[in-house]
């Protein structure tokens, strides 16, 4: 299931990427998804108001062709948004050209771009690309690894996860890029999933939106919404399974696929050294869930106190109390792993040492009990490091 | 005005500083200010639903004596928040015994603390030390200086402001302490405003609210809302100035007191290399402006950006648009310094040098023109540097 894990292959489509030369470091940074026969389409997109040229192009395209897709374009290096009319042009030019050497309608060509705001977009390293590119598209794991690579940006790792449907049948394959810029306001990173069931896009969709509140929805690292967060889901239909079939067994790997790209994400978040789920309990409803649960991932104060491995749970009680939930102190518990260090919002004897040590490992749980209710919620989130400033603070131009 | 300029004493307090052992630096930690005949009171406390036990305390007891104050007693160290009934026990015997020592009542005398969370508040320390702290109290500037020295944590300075009334028949005089846990919920940090004008708590009241929306407010350096945060104004009445005859001119300096403060907590910002003025124009009402002015100022990309002194106005941009407010990119403008460097949410042409230098400086202005209306509002912040990780993630237990 995770990224270490086999991939399965969904039949009807190709892949391929080249370096373009949009990025500095001359790495692979144009990728292509084929599906040959073409597949129906679900997508998501970020809710900035402010979007990339190729979100305004991939939402229009698909409501054109009604969620028809022949092709995915995505370059890494620049990210195509606040580039203007230009850049508005430069990104239906590339879907244009594309759709010319497949014999497509320009609509169903969905673009992505990711990688720096407001830097004039090249268009003309991509167009001349193109037939290389496709000239190398293959359907093996290894073509689908290449697509993997090319997507990213600042991510040091590609992010695969695959799940096979009936004993692998048919099967559901997603490939996505982020570490940075992460905050669950819809998707936000890009994503492709990939399957061979037969599916309309209304049924994709109804699966789509269900499995995101459960995974890209509920992931922060820095809480920064990207302007070009684009979930993709995308159905060839070239295996024998019909959807509706097997509708149970379809979303329950849709969201195995899902969560387990989200734990990649988080766990490349840029300079992050450990990964922590936060558990909230006890909630009235999943609203105030998800607003207590961003609220202590978003604290400056608390993600440091991770990144030190520091059990001071008083920064995350004083992020529950300002989360904007009419939280009563007397009803709230934090626990460190499974040690309770506050009760009713005053402390209790815990192992400090072993609260230290639960916090130091790669992967650690935080669970606040609000007393309200008996609504639960896992999030995923970071710490914040030195590095992080580090990547961030450093003037590249 | 400034930290560095003259101080005008009100008449009516004196002040007091000593060591009490609850700083293991051994440095003072135990401050006091006397109103020799009482004094008329105001106060505005934290929107945190998780109160440390002085805001609890002060709260009520400011309620019984109708805003009478006698004394205030202030620790750091230990924020004797999240201490459970043993915390308010303490703080009621600390403001008990001070009360006998005065013969006033215990609710004549306020109590604050500001250190760490969820550690045991160890009173005796207090109040063992109380005598020699009345001792020791003086009404001349040095007195003034040991008080606001003594409520310093993580601050590098201490932070005073004076502004004389009617050519020095009166003063209003404040003292600040904050540096992290700052973010504008309400108040957000420890201040005494001090005046010897003659005036009703209500009167104290109607001034106090209307200066700290545009002060206090208006400033973050994290984001994060402490559970202590207090601000206090007291009024002597032992000059001959009545408030009421004053109040266009009273108004006016205790603005410039607390926006003096504000600028001097955020200076000190932990970690904090540049001050930023984030500057809102075009906005439809100051709610709106003072959204976008947060989500700006609270985003890590923007300010790990700022701590690069990188131009990386697409950051600022795509922290606009993740506001929550129904901005139009077309109408968006971005200046850093004088320089436009993003109209209609696309890049214009602009000397980037000359960019970085002016990001690079201690003080630096962000414009961000929205095109939606005719309210301003004026924002004050920080850049987030690795040594505001370093402060915040060490493991100091």
């Amino acid at each position: 299931m995770s990224g270490s894990g086999p991939i399965f292959l969904p039949k009807g489509f190709t892949f391929s990427a080249i370096a373009a030369g949009m990025k500095s470091s001359k790495k692979p940074d144009l990728a292509l998804i084929v599906a040959e026969s073409g597949a129906t389409a679900a997508s998501l997109f970020t809710k900035n108001r402010i979007v990339a040229a190729p979100v305004e192009v991939g939402r229009a395209s698909l409501a054109k062709t009604k969620g028809r897709v022949r092709a995915v374009i995505v370059n890494s290096g620049n990210a195509n948004c606040a580039t203007g009319p230009s850049g508005l042009r430069a990104c239906k030019l590339i879907c244009a050209e594309l759709a010319l050497l497949l014999n497509a309608k320009p609509s169903e060509v969905f673009p992505s771009s990711t990688g720096i705001i407001g830097v004039s977009f090249p268009a003309a390293k991509i167009t001349s690309s193109l037939k290389p590119l496709l000239a190398g598209a293959g359907a093996s794991v290894e073509h689908l690894r290449q697509f993997a690579d090319a997507i990213l940006t600042t991510d040091t790792r590609s992010k695969l996860a695959s799940v096979p449907l009936r004993s692998g049948s048919a099967a559901i394959t997603g490939v996505a890029k982020g570490s940075g810029m992460i905050h669950p306001q819809l998707a936000t990173m890009l994503v492709y999933l990939l399957t061979d069931v037969i599916a309309t896009p209304a049924e994709l969709r109804n699966s789509l939106r269900k499995t995101c509140d459960q995974s890209f929805n509920v992931i922060s690292i820095d809480g920064d919404t990207s302007t070009n967060d684009t979930v993709l889901l995308l159905a060839s239909g070239r295996s024998r399974l019909g959807l509706r079939n097997v509708r149970k067994e379809f979303d329950k790997a849709l969201l195995e696929v899902c969560q387990s790209l989200s734990e990649q994400i988080v766990a490349d978040g840029e300079g992050a050294q450990h990964v922590i789920h936060v558990q909230i309990e006890q909630a009235k409803n999943q609203a105030e869930a998800l607003q207590v649960a961003r609220t202590i991932s978003h604290s400056l104060l608390v993600k440091t106190a991770w990144a030190g491995a520091d059990p001071n749970w008083g920064r995350i009680l004083a992020a529950v109390g300002r989360s904007g939930v009419a939280v009563e102190p007397g009803k709230i518990s934090v626990f460190i792993g499974s040690q309770a260090v506050c009760r009713g919002a005053a402390a209790c004897k815990f192992d400090e040492q072993r609260a230290h040590a639960d916090l130091s490992k790669p992967e650690c749980s935080i669970t606040v009990r609000l007393g309200r209710g008996k609504s639960s919620l896992k999030f995923l989130t970071t710490d914040l490091t030195q590095e992080y400033v580090k990547i961030n603070a450093d003037y590249s131009t």
